[in-house]
């Protein structure tokens, strides 16, 4: 069986992985998750690996982009500079987290058996 | 050095994955196994990346095909309803195992070092 | 955003990951290390997927190639035969380390969220 497909690999942060699986599981995407580390975003990704019928690829990239957007957060700015060292209170700070590298493969067969 | 390959990459059950290696291996196919998780079939499979030439591409699919075909196989019923909790003996039932799902990338250049 | 890019998927030894990691890194190539096994090489090893654009792909390939050439290690010989067993001191062997196996693949989308 031949059909026109396209393989997707997601790189996403961890943090972000349990709320992708499910919105693609309520939008009947199969994906398997690859244990990953490092190097696109920070440390602590995760590969998912989606086939998916070349009609659903832009509702697939739509979706990722919106559970797994870059946006940022208030972290306690402790250990970031040397000179806040004496017991100061410190403003918490924002850092970037979610994010998304998405590679999309062209397909030449798929079969399930 | 350039050769007509293609990459296969086939996401099967855990159980199925000793049998396949061995198998892929006496056929002289050469597979990397990738740590993965749900999605595709149920909880707990392995993903397989295989490269493989173009004349070979048939035997590798009949091969991932024959090992890991769909099959059911006898469990325990308990746990499954609600009903029978009261210790009285239950049929088994038959749950389904096995599968896979293959997707055929071409390569457009493959290299060892 | 489409760009003309590759995704390498390279298999290497564990023995040379963090030597190459650190390569890719201070050329700014974006890798990602997925857990795997077997199969390709001796066992332990580690496959990196890197996206690259197509202007870069030979000089990704030769720092691959350089990082993970191909080269022997001496080790003692105890255990490889059994005429050996009588405590004699043993003349250390020549063994195979290091190599890779370097897929590319067609991108037909990339995207950064
Ligand atoms: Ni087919
Ligand atoms: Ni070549
Ligand atoms: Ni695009």
């Amino acid at each position: 069986m031949l059909r026109l497909m396209k393989l997707v690999l997601a790189v996403i942060q961890d943090a972000d992985a349990a709320a992708l699986m499910r919105a693609l599981s309520d939008q009947q995407f199969e994906a398997t998750k690859l244990a990953s580390t490092g190097g696109f975003l920070r440390e602590g990704n995760t590969t998912l690996m989606i086939g998916v019928d070349d009609g659903r690829l832009a509702a697939l990239q739509a979706l990722i982009g919106q559970t797994c957007r870059s946006r940022t957060r208030l972290v306690p700015a402790r250990g970031l500079t040397s000179e806040n060292e004496g017991g100061v209170a410190q403003e918490p700070v924002e850092v970037p987290v979610g994010g998304a590298v998405i590679f999309v493969l062209g397909v030449e067969d798929f079969v399930k058996v």
